[in-house]
């Protein structure tokens, strides 16, 4: 049987119901040219809250600081089964500067977030979350919450 | 500001509709006697696959197989702000045997579940749940997700 393993993603809200966005690179393993927002594993002995704030530092070059729940999602990858935890936060310091992994970034309403091709997997995840953030357009099939 | 704290319940289901719940006991600090799925805090260090079934055991004496996410949301704490994963998941060995944090114990029909008095911070979280797996008569607040 597949492991469970965890992720998380931090939804970087600007305060005008935008969030920050960033498009995995061409040549990415997986997903390349899908916008996500960042984040990435939890390592071994590592809290979640340290893993999205190291997570973010590296892909954005921002500090952050958690405001809340977004919602948690899971699906599964060749290996493991993952749990992805997502987390509001806001920017506390800092420039984007992505890292190799990106090559664009933007701040998107949230209302837009369906025009933006995200990871299959998540995909509907994160338009029920714009959904219910904003009452923008539901998700095209039911989302795991 | 408070720190964030993660913590696991396992949503035990034995195939017939059914989840275990726990009665804490009278003399808790936190919410005696309401009824609740075994969990409890991830340690430092740990991961969640392993606090799930480390505090399953220790409140239930059975062993646990993970077979899916059940949900996430978040409460505040006099310290900490919690955010609260959970799993579902099926009995995988043992036999039901209380630890001194709890005093009954139940499988009841997630159709039911709003007839038991739970943690005020997560009754609307429960009840979504159930509402969500069986068409049960819906929470009376939102609940996060």
């Amino acid at each position: 049987m597949k492991p469970y393993s965890m992720a998380v993603k931090a939804v970087i809200l600007d305060g005008s119901g935008r969030c920050l966005l960033l498009r995995r690179s061409a040549d990415s393993r997986n997903f390349p040219g899908r916008w996500e927002w960042p984040g990435g594993k939890v390592d071994p002995g590592e809290d979640f809250v340290s893993a999205l704030v190291r997570e973010t530092r590296e892909e954005t070059g921002l500090e952050i600081e958690i405001t809340g729940l977004a919602g948690a999602t899971t699906f599964e990858m060749p290996k493991v089964k993952v749990v992805l935890l997502s987390m509001e936060a806001r920017p506390a310091g800092g420039e984007v500067r992505l890292s190799s992994e990106h090559d664009a970034w933007e701040w998107v309403p949230l209302k837009e977030l369906s025009h933006r091709p995200q990871p299959n997997a998540i995909q509907s995840f994160v338009l029920a979350y714009a959904h219910r953030k904003t009452g923008a357009a539901p998700p095209r099939t039911r989302a795991e919450v």
